[in-house]
């Protein structure tokens, strides 16, 4: 069978298939996911490509109106490539985009971002020095490394530098191919350096470096080019982890199960960062050799996966991680694909529910380095909570459940195309208007819908200050079934499917719980140090939900607390962040240890004032109305 | 049961028993090991002790003395502690002193051997710590290693503890196990620690430390108890690379002669090395994981075999290696049947012919801690030569070539049951007798019989000063072959074999070359620092060869200087005894650190006076008699 050559716009990314292959299959071989709703049935319409040349046969146009079949518009499962071919694949096609959340929307730092970046300096994790080394004789007749060790210390000062059994058995051989002229590569670690890597002669290449964000549900890596800081491109995807449950917990009881099971989900999140690694090495021709370092921010559980830990004790009373700060490894001790003697750094924990991650997010918000009193909150799967500022710091985790990601909500789901974002809700007529990622028609709500729904759901009376329906409702939104009474949000026929969505009164129940756990967790911390909410000067929020959150419908529902907006600050995937800047500074991974070692840990179930915080915290906004002036009880 | 404090002096070790526990195994507990030739029944009387407080119960006093009795001696197998005592262990009780007597030949370490162990201290590569951790509380929640490592430094002082991922992977299961008891095995490098293993409670077997010696032709390898010093076992056999050659030269050759063949090279040695541990390992049941340190010494191209590392060009002009100091490895990077984390360290080497076997065979002699001029000559098939005191060192590498260990030599052979290793030549009737090692009947000659001989064919008249058979013998033990001339040592009848075993002319100039060889280079170093012969205060001569070798006849022939006898002292495999002293000593490695920075290496092809040295040291003994006044001429 005749192979041809597909290339992809504008990834410029080219894959050989076999003749009569569809565009969607070969897309699936180069790393692009276009979205299939239909599942390759030609319905959906949803794999739009455009085809700039070469010969194709189609099967079916599907839906696809005359405009943009004369624009060279096909349906990606519905076309086969019959030669080689150049393919523009748009934005709104791609799956992957829209499924993880990057380290920004737009690929680019932002101007805070390149602020404290300035404000720690470029020293990253590795660099590469070329050296010329005098030309031995029978009468200057000493060792490779020692000379060599002397004369990248004239450039590194007095830091030991370790060589490893591999790079010295690359030794000699490069410094004679390269006439005596090396370019080493050094990875500089707290109190020394290590010699990663030596090529002959004088190399320009700069070494590139791995951030990593290993999120319990999607895991994303930048991959940096460490001689100049820029992101070459980011790549996010599911962690393969799911499979053997959707958080930590099921993870960690999957973990313990069985002998074998540790290895096997260690794989599975080695495998999902490789196959993000290699998808960016081939796409920038990057060789995983010239990957020298890498930086990891997860939370406890998911470091001590990925390294192969157990987390048993992580799960069971009284919820002891292993460690707290992890050795510098090689990448060759965890099979990351990129230079073996590569070093692995992971961000310290503080304790068994606040993680690296959060080390990292905390990193990103500076807040350890002014007098301001800030509130740094990550809402993902826990709402993970830190207070303080240079001087000190406080940190606890609330269960506040999958909510906010959509979990336990009967139409819940992430930040993805479809999912609600935005709700408005006429107090008069209870019509629904509503915003979708995408733009298309609804499928479901995400976390950020979920928070509007809440607040206009009690701004129009539909439920009470408790969350419970009104039972007078005049309109066939309302509606009580056998198993629980619903609020429609829009109607099967505004859908793709032939259900109407809806959110009800137990969704509703779940809903503030979740933001009770927070605003309760926020009261505790605040509590623990004798402070009151005003005294906050900033407050920080990270997660995929935190890009798109609405700060006056969350203080209206008692999650945020009662501050003016310009308090606010969302900083997105602040883990990965995080794990860049540390990546590109040694001084702000230095500050990273320290942060780790300065938080102090709040243990929220041991018999402290959580209980009766979040008791009070399950009305809307709150028991204490005093508490939130700005909203109507 | 009641416990009772147990402190023993002079160690000033303390360990806590139960009542009524005999002092013999409080000892065993604290490590000190004593003597106990009837096992513990009372009557060899060998583990004497003296109480010096507290309350025991004697159940015998054997056949102790009245005096001894009054003066408080006691018998450790037959007294019972009664509550907190403290105990004073003499010398001459103690096992382990005498263990490390197990070393050489005889199984006994000398006396020089244990006062060079004693002046540097017994402070082993590693040892076992077990310690007690607060068991956590949801208040005190911290992780598990940062408070292990806090309790292990109490103990060690301010050195920085490592620990590898695979230990991290272990210590949960084990501090739960345990109870949170556990017993740390930690490796001392030379600024900080290494946790290389860590077991559930309190483990009283000792760790277990390797000393290997790396020779061209043979592996001798010391299986070591950490906790006393001894000497388990040793064992030998020959270097599997053999088949690739029979000297570094032909080894380098095949070694980076084709891709493949360095890491089948590396694999032979290292099964050479695994297969005397595995033999060892069984007989003392001793299981690989307790084996958790070791330390090799051998020429620079055995230890760059040894680490995979190209000795490529350790044979071309101007003949460099890849490193002196190698740094720290563990066991899993070379594949040793040991602890995968345990640490391997390998002597450092000064050039290409002097390695870390001469390093290690410096340490042994001491010369580096007097002020006296001595002269360390290892004869293998190479000579290597040290001259120096605590100020200065030189070294230089002769390359004698192989006949003192049998090569090159008709008959030759080395120190091995069948070699004749001693001959007398009767100058009238030239009657030869000879002593073969094992008391066989003899197959051929070893270094030491080549030696005698060629001493005693010249005193007999046989053989002139330059080495050439008189023409005019009346013997039939002299004769003209068509190949050359040549005298019966052994008549075919005397051996187990059907022919005569004889020394050629030929044999006789590759001996005089030899021997010239080592003179000469002992004559360039001593030229380098312009000091006399008679400066020495001892030579040191280490090397098969040098366990039997005869110093009269040596002097005879001019291969060793006209010194008196009593100047000359015999080490044997002084490699291997390096590294049992550096395996027990934190101070001996470091010295022998230092040493290989302090040694200045002689390059004797590179254009000095070795060339005129050689010449003139081509005859028995020496162009110049005036260097060898008790020779006649």
């Amino acid at each position: 069978m005749d192979q041809c050559n597909v290339r992809f716009l504008p990834d410029n990314l080219t894959v050989q298939v076999s003749s009569a292959t569809t565009i969607l299959l070969a897309a699936g071989k180069a790393g692009i996911q276009l979205k299939s709703g239909c599942g390759g049935k030609g319905t959906c319409g949803a794999c739009k490509v455009i085809l700039v040349s070469g010969e194709v046969e189609v099967e079916s146009t599907g839906n696809l109106s005359r405009e943009k079949i004369d624009a060279g518009v096909h349906l990606a499962c519905k076309t086969k490539i019959m030669g080689d071919i150049t393919v523009e694949v748009p934005l709104e096609s791609r799956l992957a985009e829209h499924q993880v959340l990057m380290g920004s929307a737009n690929g680019l730092l932002s101007e805070k971002e390149i602020n404290l970046l300035s404000q720690y300096g470029l020293t990253p994790l590795a660099r590469k020095i070329s050296v010329h080394l005098p030309e031995p004789s029978l009468t200057e007749n000493g060792a490779d490394w020692p000379k060599l060790n002397i004369e990248l210390k004239k450039h590194l000062g007095e830091g030991k530098i370790d060589i490893p059994l591999g790079v010295l058995r690359q030794l000699p051989d490069a410094l004679r191919v390269g006439k005596w002229q090396v370019t080493a590569t050094l990875v500089e670690l707290n109190d020394r350096y290590e010699l990663v890597n030596v090529e002959p002669g004088e190399q320009v290449n700069p070494p590139y470096g791995l951030a990593i964000d290993i999120g319990t549900t999607t895991v994303v890596v930048y991959l940096v080019n460490l001689a100049t800081g820029a992101i070459i491109d980011k790549q996010g995807t599911y962690n393969k982890q799911a499979r053997y449950g959707d958080d930590v917990i099921t993870r960690i009881v999957y973990a313990v199960d069985a002998p074998g099971n540790l290895a096997e989900i260690q794989a599975a999140i080695i495998g999902t960062i490789n196959e993000l690694v290699d998808s960016l090495c081939t796409k920038y021709q990057v060789k995983p050799e010239e990957i020298v370092g890498a930086v990891a921010a997860g939370n406890t559980t998911m470091t001590q996966l990925f390294l192969g830990v157990s987390p048993k004790y992580v799960r069971l009373e009284p919820y002891i991680p292993t460690m707290n700060s992890v050795p510098p490894l090689r990448a060759a001790d965890l099979g990351l694909h990129m230079n073996p003697h590569g070093a692995v750094l992971n961000f310290p924990s503080v304790a068994s529910y606040v993680g690296g991650d959060i080390v990292s997010g905390a990193l990103v918000t500076d807040m350890s380095n002014g007098d301001d009193l800030i509130l740094f909150i990550d809402i993902g799967t826990n709402g993970e909570i830190v207070l303080g500022n240079r001087d000190w710091m406080v940190a606890c985790a609330c269960s506040a459940g999958p909510c906010f990601e959509g979990g336990g909500i009967t139409f819940g789901m992430r930040a993805m195309p479809g999912a609600i974002e935005r709700v408005e809700i006429d107090a008069q007529t209870f019509d629904v208007t509503f915003k979708v990622v995408g733009g298309k028609q609804p499928i479901g709500i995400c976390g950020s819908g979920l928070v509007d729904c809440l607040a206009k759901l009690r701004e129009a009376g539909i439920i009470d200050r408790a969350g419970n329906f009104q039972k007078d409702l005049q309109t066939p939104r309302y509606r009580q079934t056998h198993e629980d009474k619903e609020f429609v949000l829009a109607w099967a026929h505004q859908t793709p499917g032939d259900k109407d969505i809806v959110i009800t009164e137990n969704d509703v129940k779940n809903l503030i719980r979740a933001k009770g756990a927070i605003y309760a967790g926020i009261r505790s911390l605040l509590r623990m140090v004798s402070l009151e909410v005003e005294m906050i000067e900033k407050i920080v929020i990270a997660g995929g939900f935190g890009n798109y959150l609405n700060v006056k419908d969350s203080v209206q529902i008692g999650l945020l607390p009662d501050l003016p907006v310009e308090k606010y600050d969302f900083i997105g995937n602040s883990s990965v962040k995080g794990a860049h800047l540390a990546l590109l500074s040694r001084a702000a991974w230095k500050e990273a240890e320290e942060l780790g070692k300065k938080m102090t840990y709040l243990e929220l179930s041991a018999g402290n004032d959580f209980m009766d915080e979040f008791v009070s915290a399950l009305f809307l906004p709150h028991t204490d109305l005093s508490l939130f002036p700005t909203v109507e009880g």
